[in-house]
Protein backbone atom coordinates (compact mmCIF):
# COMPACT_ATOMS: atom_id res chain seq x y z
CA UNK A 1 0.00 0.00 0.00
CA UNK A 2 1.02 3.23 -0.67
CA UNK A 3 0.15 6.55 1.53
CA UNK A 4 0.32 10.24 0.50
CA UNK A 5 1.16 11.59 3.94
CA UNK A 6 2.22 14.42 5.67
CA UNK A 7 3.86 13.94 9.16
CA UNK A 8 1.31 17.05 10.72
CA UNK A 9 -1.83 16.42 9.01
CA UNK A 10 -4.66 14.86 11.72
CA UNK A 11 -6.19 12.90 8.94
CA UNK A 12 -2.89 11.19 7.79
CA UNK A 13 -2.19 10.63 11.58
CA UNK A 14 -5.30 9.17 11.90
CA UNK A 15 -4.59 6.51 9.02
CA UNK A 16 -0.69 5.72 10.11
CA UNK A 17 -2.30 4.61 13.53
CA UNK A 18 -4.92 2.58 11.68
CA UNK A 19 -1.89 1.09 9.61
CA UNK A 20 0.15 0.31 12.34
CA UNK A 21 -2.73 -1.31 14.33
CA UNK A 22 -3.21 -3.65 12.19
CA UNK A 23 0.69 -3.98 11.41
CA UNK A 24 -0.06 -3.33 7.64
CA UNK A 25 3.33 -2.35 5.97
CA UNK A 26 2.98 1.19 3.87
CA UNK A 27 5.27 2.78 1.68
CA UNK A 28 5.34 6.48 2.19
CA UNK A 29 4.87 9.64 -0.26
CA UNK A 30 5.49 12.99 1.47
CA UNK A 31 3.61 15.74 0.46
CA UNK A 32 4.49 19.30 1.79
CA UNK A 33 1.64 20.67 3.03
CA UNK A 34 3.50 23.78 4.11
CA UNK A 35 4.86 24.61 0.83
CA UNK A 36 1.65 23.94 -0.97
CA UNK A 37 2.54 21.34 -2.63
CA UNK A 38 -0.96 19.66 -2.29
CA UNK A 39 -2.29 22.11 -4.70
CA UNK A 40 -0.23 21.99 -7.85
CA UNK A 41 -0.75 20.03 -10.53
CA UNK A 42 1.47 16.92 -10.17
CA UNK A 43 -1.23 16.36 -6.37
CA UNK A 44 -4.01 17.65 -7.77
CA UNK A 45 -3.95 14.42 -10.63
CA UNK A 46 -3.69 12.30 -7.36
CA UNK A 47 -6.31 13.60 -5.35
CA UNK A 48 -8.89 16.47 -6.88
CA UNK A 49 -9.44 17.34 -3.50
CA UNK A 50 -5.90 18.73 -2.67
CA UNK A 51 -5.83 16.98 0.81
CA UNK A 52 -3.66 14.01 2.33
CA UNK A 53 -4.11 11.36 2.74
CA UNK A 54 -4.17 9.22 -0.11
CA UNK A 55 -4.38 5.85 0.25
CA UNK A 56 -3.29 3.57 -3.33
CA UNK A 57 -3.93 -0.33 -2.73
CA UNK A 58 -4.00 -1.39 -6.35
CA UNK A 59 -6.27 -0.15 -8.35
CA UNK A 60 -8.00 0.87 -5.19
CA UNK A 61 -7.42 4.91 -4.53
CA UNK A 62 -9.37 6.35 -1.13
CA UNK A 63 -9.34 9.68 0.42
CA UNK A 64 -10.81 10.52 3.36
CA UNK A 65 -9.02 8.98 6.37
CA UNK A 66 -12.58 7.56 7.87
CA UNK A 67 -13.14 5.85 4.33
CA UNK A 68 -9.92 4.79 4.82
CA UNK A 69 -9.89 3.19 8.44
CA UNK A 70 -13.30 1.43 7.48
CA UNK A 71 -11.67 -0.05 4.16
CA UNK A 72 -9.06 -1.10 6.18
CA UNK A 73 -11.25 -2.66 8.83
CA UNK A 74 -13.30 -4.98 6.44
CA UNK A 75 -10.28 -5.97 4.17
CA UNK A 76 -8.20 -6.70 7.31
CA UNK A 77 -11.08 -7.37 10.24
CA UNK A 78 -7.97 -7.98 12.88
CA UNK A 79 -7.22 -6.79 15.35
CA UNK A 80 -10.23 -5.10 14.99
CA UNK A 81 -10.75 -1.39 15.25
CA UNK A 82 -14.56 -1.99 15.84
CA UNK A 83 -16.61 -3.25 18.34
CA UNK A 84 -18.92 -6.27 17.41
CA UNK A 85 -22.01 -5.25 17.95
CA UNK A 86 -24.01 -2.98 16.27
CA UNK A 87 -24.92 -0.60 19.06
CA UNK A 88 -21.00 -0.42 19.97
CA UNK A 89 -19.98 0.45 16.40
CA UNK A 90 -22.56 2.77 15.89
CA UNK A 91 -21.30 4.68 19.38
CA UNK A 92 -17.86 4.10 17.77
CA UNK A 93 -18.30 6.04 14.56
CA UNK A 94 -20.50 8.98 16.55
CA UNK A 95 -17.59 9.47 18.31
CA UNK A 96 -15.20 9.71 15.77
CA UNK A 97 -17.22 11.94 13.63
CA UNK A 98 -17.57 14.44 16.58
CA UNK A 99 -14.21 15.34 15.74
CA UNK A 100 -13.72 14.25 12.18
CA UNK A 101 -16.80 16.35 11.07
CA UNK A 102 -17.32 18.54 13.60
CA UNK A 103 -14.41 19.92 14.92
CA UNK A 104 -11.05 19.31 13.15
CA UNK A 105 -12.24 20.44 9.81
CA UNK A 106 -13.14 23.82 11.07
CA UNK A 107 -9.53 24.49 13.01
CA UNK A 108 -7.65 23.13 9.58
CA UNK A 109 -5.28 24.72 7.42
CA UNK A 110 -6.99 25.98 4.72
CA UNK A 111 -10.23 27.09 6.65
CA UNK A 112 -7.52 28.66 9.29
CA UNK A 113 -5.30 30.40 6.59
CA UNK A 114 -8.60 31.89 4.27
CA UNK A 115 -9.77 33.57 7.86
CA UNK A 116 -6.27 35.21 7.26
CA UNK A 117 -6.19 35.26 4.10
CA UNK A 118 -8.86 37.05 2.09
CA UNK A 119 -10.87 37.74 5.20
CA UNK A 120 -7.99 39.79 6.77
CA UNK A 121 -8.72 38.77 10.62
CA UNK A 122 -5.64 38.84 12.77
CA UNK A 123 -4.14 35.75 14.66
CA UNK A 124 -6.26 36.59 17.70
CA UNK A 125 -9.39 36.53 16.07
CA UNK A 126 -8.18 33.26 14.40
CA UNK A 127 -7.47 32.14 18.26
CA UNK A 128 -10.24 32.43 19.33
CA UNK A 129 -12.01 30.21 16.49
CA UNK A 130 -9.75 27.93 16.89
CA UNK A 131 -10.34 27.80 20.63
CA UNK A 132 -14.02 27.72 20.54
CA UNK A 133 -13.78 24.73 18.11
CA UNK A 134 -11.85 22.96 19.82
CA UNK A 135 -13.14 23.06 23.29
CA UNK A 136 -16.21 22.33 21.83
CA UNK A 137 -15.60 19.33 19.48
CA UNK A 138 -13.67 18.18 22.62
CA UNK A 139 -16.19 19.15 25.46
CA UNK A 140 -19.04 17.55 23.38
CA UNK A 141 -16.59 14.02 23.88
CA UNK A 142 -15.98 14.55 27.35
CA UNK A 143 -19.84 14.88 28.05
CA UNK A 144 -20.32 11.58 26.08
CA UNK A 145 -17.66 9.77 27.42
CA UNK A 146 -17.90 10.74 30.89
CA UNK A 147 -20.97 8.86 32.02
CA UNK A 148 -21.26 5.99 29.79
CA UNK A 149 -20.17 2.75 31.33
CA UNK A 150 -18.91 1.57 27.69
CA UNK A 151 -16.04 4.49 28.07
CA UNK A 152 -13.30 2.39 29.16
CA UNK A 153 -9.48 2.22 29.53
CA UNK A 154 -9.78 3.47 26.17
CA UNK A 155 -13.10 5.60 24.51
CA UNK A 156 -15.36 2.27 24.13
CA UNK A 157 -13.36 -0.83 25.89
CA UNK A 158 -10.13 -1.83 26.64
CA UNK A 159 -8.78 -1.92 23.41
CA UNK A 160 -8.49 0.95 21.00
CA UNK A 161 -11.25 1.67 18.13
CA UNK A 162 -11.90 4.10 15.10
CA UNK A 163 -12.71 6.80 18.18
CA UNK A 164 -9.39 7.00 19.71
CA UNK A 165 -8.08 7.50 16.37
CA UNK A 166 -9.77 10.06 15.69
CA UNK A 167 -9.58 11.50 18.97
CA UNK A 168 -5.52 11.29 19.72
CA UNK A 169 -4.36 13.57 16.67
CA UNK A 170 -6.58 16.69 18.13
CA UNK A 171 -5.45 15.79 21.46
CA UNK A 172 -2.11 16.83 19.93
CA UNK A 173 -2.88 19.32 17.81
CA UNK A 174 -5.10 21.31 20.82
CA UNK A 175 -2.09 20.76 22.85
CA UNK A 176 0.64 22.15 20.29
CA UNK A 177 -2.27 25.11 20.29
CA UNK A 178 -1.85 25.47 24.15
CA UNK A 179 -5.17 24.32 24.80
CA UNK A 180 -5.12 22.84 28.24
CA UNK A 181 -6.27 18.94 27.95
CA UNK A 182 -7.34 19.23 31.87
CA UNK A 183 -10.01 20.37 31.76
CA UNK A 184 -11.60 17.45 29.84
CA UNK A 185 -10.69 14.55 32.20
CA UNK A 186 -12.25 11.71 30.62
CA UNK A 187 -10.77 12.68 27.17
CA UNK A 188 -7.27 13.41 28.97
CA UNK A 189 -6.64 10.23 30.55
CA UNK A 190 -7.46 7.91 27.20
CA UNK A 191 -5.00 10.66 26.03
CA UNK A 192 -2.53 9.55 27.81
CA UNK A 193 -3.40 5.71 27.79
CA UNK A 194 -3.45 5.78 24.02
CA UNK A 195 -0.10 7.54 23.33
CA UNK A 196 1.51 4.86 25.66
CA UNK A 197 1.51 2.25 23.09
CA UNK A 198 3.85 1.74 20.12
CA UNK A 199 1.41 1.98 17.45
CA UNK A 200 0.69 5.21 18.35
CA UNK A 201 3.90 5.83 18.85
CA UNK A 202 5.13 4.90 15.92
CA UNK A 203 2.40 6.99 13.51
CA UNK A 204 3.14 10.24 15.62
CA UNK A 205 3.73 13.71 13.35
CA UNK A 206 7.45 13.42 15.42
CA UNK A 207 8.25 9.73 14.18
CA UNK A 208 7.60 10.41 10.33
CA UNK A 209 10.81 11.11 7.80
CA UNK A 210 8.99 14.38 6.80
CA UNK A 211 8.93 15.29 10.24
CA UNK A 212 9.94 19.28 10.59
CA UNK A 213 10.96 20.98 14.08
CA UNK B 1 -37.67 5.48 16.32
CA UNK B 2 -37.46 9.14 17.69
CA UNK B 3 -35.85 11.45 15.63
CA UNK B 4 -34.59 14.85 16.87
CA UNK B 5 -35.19 16.98 13.95
CA UNK B 6 -34.96 20.41 12.47
CA UNK B 7 -36.82 21.06 8.97
CA UNK B 8 -33.68 22.90 7.44
CA UNK B 9 -30.78 21.01 9.27
CA UNK B 10 -28.98 19.41 6.34
CA UNK B 11 -27.81 16.81 8.46
CA UNK B 12 -31.36 16.05 10.18
CA UNK B 13 -32.35 15.91 6.42
CA UNK B 14 -30.28 12.96 5.54
CA UNK B 15 -31.17 11.11 8.35
CA UNK B 16 -34.98 11.70 7.36
CA UNK B 17 -33.83 10.48 3.20
CA UNK B 18 -31.96 7.10 5.00
CA UNK B 19 -35.36 6.78 7.16
CA UNK B 20 -38.13 7.14 4.32
CA UNK B 21 -35.63 4.89 2.04
CA UNK B 22 -35.77 1.90 3.99
CA UNK B 23 -39.53 2.50 4.87
CA UNK B 24 -38.49 3.09 8.60
CA UNK B 25 -41.70 4.70 10.05
CA UNK B 26 -40.61 7.42 13.02
CA UNK B 27 -41.89 9.90 15.51
CA UNK B 28 -40.32 13.45 15.40
CA UNK B 29 -39.84 15.67 17.79
CA UNK B 30 -38.74 18.78 16.44
CA UNK B 31 -35.66 21.05 18.04
CA UNK B 32 -35.90 24.84 16.95
CA UNK B 33 -32.56 25.76 15.51
CA UNK B 34 -33.86 29.27 15.00
CA UNK B 35 -34.64 30.15 18.75
CA UNK B 36 -31.28 28.28 20.22
CA UNK B 37 -33.83 25.76 21.55
CA UNK B 38 -30.68 23.27 20.87
CA UNK B 39 -28.40 25.65 22.97
CA UNK B 40 -30.94 25.08 26.70
CA UNK B 41 -30.83 22.76 29.22
CA UNK B 42 -33.69 20.52 28.19
CA UNK B 43 -32.06 19.85 25.08
CA UNK B 44 -28.28 19.49 26.14
CA UNK B 45 -29.90 17.03 28.52
CA UNK B 46 -30.50 14.84 25.51
CA UNK B 47 -27.41 15.54 23.14
CA UNK B 48 -24.65 17.15 25.03
CA UNK B 49 -23.20 18.38 21.35
CA UNK B 50 -26.48 20.64 21.17
CA UNK B 51 -26.79 19.61 17.47
CA UNK B 52 -30.08 17.67 15.54
CA UNK B 53 -30.29 14.49 14.39
CA UNK B 54 -30.34 12.71 17.48
CA UNK B 55 -32.15 8.95 16.93
CA UNK B 56 -33.49 7.32 19.70
CA UNK B 57 -34.42 3.78 19.06
CA UNK B 58 -34.72 1.92 21.94
CA UNK B 59 -32.01 2.02 24.31
CA UNK B 60 -29.88 3.69 21.79
CA UNK B 61 -29.18 6.56 21.27
CA UNK B 62 -27.36 7.84 18.67
CA UNK B 63 -26.17 11.54 17.16
CA UNK B 64 -23.80 12.52 13.76
CA UNK B 65 -25.76 11.87 10.60
CA UNK B 66 -23.56 9.30 9.33
CA UNK B 67 -22.87 6.95 12.45
CA UNK B 68 -26.88 7.04 12.23
CA UNK B 69 -27.02 5.88 8.32
CA UNK B 70 -24.41 3.37 8.68
CA UNK B 71 -26.49 1.76 11.99
CA UNK B 72 -29.64 1.92 10.11
CA UNK B 73 -27.72 0.03 7.24
CA UNK B 74 -26.60 -2.41 9.84
CA UNK B 75 -29.65 -3.24 11.35
CA UNK B 76 -32.07 -3.15 8.44
CA UNK B 77 -30.11 -4.20 5.43
CA UNK B 78 -32.83 -4.03 2.89
CA UNK B 79 -32.81 -1.63 0.37
CA UNK B 80 -29.24 -0.78 0.79
CA UNK B 81 -27.84 2.35 0.80
CA UNK B 82 -24.10 1.25 0.63
CA UNK B 83 -22.52 -1.43 -2.70
CA UNK B 84 -22.30 -5.25 -1.82
CA UNK B 85 -18.52 -4.50 -2.70
CA UNK B 86 -15.89 -3.50 -0.26
CA UNK B 87 -13.80 -1.31 -3.10
CA UNK B 88 -17.46 0.51 -3.84
CA UNK B 89 -18.51 1.41 -0.13
CA UNK B 90 -15.09 2.39 0.02
CA UNK B 91 -15.49 5.12 -2.63
CA UNK B 92 -19.55 5.78 -1.66
CA UNK B 93 -18.28 6.60 2.14
CA UNK B 94 -15.20 8.91 0.78
CA UNK B 95 -18.06 10.64 -1.22
CA UNK B 96 -19.99 10.97 1.60
CA UNK B 97 -17.27 12.50 3.69
CA UNK B 98 -15.73 15.18 1.00
CA UNK B 99 -19.58 16.63 2.13
CA UNK B 100 -19.94 15.70 5.91
CA UNK B 101 -16.31 16.11 6.78
CA UNK B 102 -15.12 18.83 4.63
CA UNK B 103 -17.99 20.89 3.50
CA UNK B 104 -21.07 21.16 5.31
CA UNK B 105 -19.35 21.77 8.73
CA UNK B 106 -17.60 24.65 7.41
CA UNK B 107 -21.01 26.34 6.26
CA UNK B 108 -23.08 25.34 9.40
CA UNK B 109 -25.03 27.88 11.31
CA UNK B 110 -22.69 27.41 14.14
CA UNK B 111 -19.73 28.63 12.68
CA UNK B 112 -21.35 31.36 10.02
CA UNK B 113 -22.56 33.16 13.12
CA UNK B 114 -19.69 32.85 14.95
CA UNK B 115 -17.91 34.92 12.31
CA UNK B 116 -20.40 37.25 12.46
CA UNK B 117 -20.58 37.48 16.30
CA UNK B 118 -17.49 37.44 17.91
CA UNK B 119 -15.63 37.60 14.67
CA UNK B 120 -16.99 40.73 13.54
CA UNK B 121 -17.21 39.82 10.03
CA UNK B 122 -19.78 41.68 7.94
CA UNK B 123 -22.32 39.71 5.87
CA UNK B 124 -19.97 40.13 1.95
CA UNK B 125 -17.02 38.36 4.22
CA UNK B 126 -18.99 35.80 5.53
CA UNK B 127 -20.97 34.90 2.12
CA UNK B 128 -17.14 34.86 0.91
CA UNK B 129 -15.96 32.38 3.38
CA UNK B 130 -19.60 30.37 2.20
CA UNK B 131 -19.18 30.23 -1.23
CA UNK B 132 -15.49 29.52 -0.76
CA UNK B 133 -15.87 26.29 0.81
CA UNK B 134 -19.09 24.77 -1.05
CA UNK B 135 -17.76 25.66 -4.22
CA UNK B 136 -14.61 23.74 -3.32
CA UNK B 137 -16.74 20.61 -1.91
CA UNK B 138 -18.88 20.29 -4.33
CA UNK B 139 -16.03 20.81 -7.13
CA UNK B 140 -14.35 18.12 -5.47
CA UNK B 141 -17.27 16.18 -5.78
CA UNK B 142 -17.54 16.50 -9.42
CA UNK B 143 -14.02 15.67 -9.98
CA UNK B 144 -14.43 12.28 -8.18
CA UNK B 145 -17.73 11.77 -10.26
CA UNK B 146 -16.82 13.13 -14.03
CA UNK B 147 -14.67 10.76 -15.15
CA UNK B 148 -15.48 7.50 -12.72
CA UNK B 149 -17.18 4.66 -14.75
CA UNK B 150 -18.82 3.58 -11.39
CA UNK B 151 -20.94 7.02 -11.34
CA UNK B 152 -24.30 5.93 -12.86
CA UNK B 153 -27.36 7.39 -12.80
CA UNK B 154 -26.92 8.52 -9.27
CA UNK B 155 -23.54 9.20 -7.37
CA UNK B 156 -22.75 5.01 -6.97
CA UNK B 157 -24.45 2.78 -9.81
CA UNK B 158 -28.44 3.17 -10.31
CA UNK B 159 -29.86 3.51 -7.08
CA UNK B 160 -28.84 5.84 -4.54
CA UNK B 161 -26.35 5.44 -1.36
CA UNK B 162 -24.79 7.12 1.52
CA UNK B 163 -23.19 9.71 -1.06
CA UNK B 164 -26.46 10.67 -2.48
CA UNK B 165 -27.52 11.51 0.66
CA UNK B 166 -24.75 13.56 1.56
CA UNK B 167 -24.91 15.06 -1.62
CA UNK B 168 -28.76 16.31 -1.95
CA UNK B 169 -28.64 18.25 1.34
CA UNK B 170 -25.52 19.94 0.65
CA UNK B 171 -27.04 21.14 -3.03
CA UNK B 172 -30.29 22.05 -1.81
CA UNK B 173 -28.23 24.48 0.95
CA UNK B 174 -25.83 25.73 -2.39
CA UNK B 175 -29.17 26.78 -4.39
CA UNK B 176 -30.61 28.31 -1.33
CA UNK B 177 -27.26 30.41 -0.73
CA UNK B 178 -27.58 31.64 -4.52
CA UNK B 179 -24.73 29.27 -5.98
CA UNK B 180 -25.22 28.13 -9.55
CA UNK B 181 -25.16 24.16 -9.69
CA UNK B 182 -25.27 23.69 -13.23
CA UNK B 183 -21.06 24.36 -12.98
CA UNK B 184 -20.52 20.92 -11.84
CA UNK B 185 -22.59 18.84 -14.10
CA UNK B 186 -22.21 15.67 -13.02
CA UNK B 187 -23.00 16.87 -9.76
CA UNK B 188 -26.26 18.96 -11.01
CA UNK B 189 -27.83 15.76 -12.86
CA UNK B 190 -27.11 13.40 -9.83
CA UNK B 191 -29.18 15.99 -7.58
CA UNK B 192 -32.29 16.08 -10.01
CA UNK B 193 -32.33 12.70 -10.32
CA UNK B 194 -32.71 12.09 -6.76
CA UNK B 195 -34.81 15.03 -5.80
CA UNK B 196 -37.69 13.30 -8.51
CA UNK B 197 -38.04 10.15 -6.16
CA UNK B 198 -40.94 10.17 -3.61
CA UNK B 199 -38.48 9.30 -0.45
CA UNK B 200 -36.45 12.30 -1.03
CA UNK B 201 -39.21 14.40 -1.95
CA UNK B 202 -40.96 13.41 1.76
CA UNK B 203 -37.48 14.09 3.27
CA UNK B 204 -37.31 17.09 2.16
CA UNK B 205 -37.07 20.64 4.45
CA UNK B 206 -40.06 21.94 2.76
CA UNK B 207 -42.41 18.76 3.74
CA UNK B 208 -41.34 19.07 7.45
CA UNK B 209 -44.27 19.72 9.94
CA UNK B 210 -41.91 22.05 11.19
CA UNK B 211 -41.09 24.00 8.07
CA UNK B 212 -41.02 27.80 8.11
CA UNK B 213 -41.75 29.86 5.10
Amino acid sequence: MRLHTYFRSSASYRVRIGLEWKGIPREDVFVDLASGEQLGEAYRAENPECRVPLLVDGQIRLTQALAILEYLEEKYPEPPLLPADLAGRARVRQLALVIIADTQPLQNTGPYEFLRDPLGLDDRARFRWYQHWVSRGLGALEAHLADDPRTGHFCHGDTPTLADLAMVPQCSNARRGAIELGQWPTVSRIYESCIELQQFQRAAPEAQPDAKP
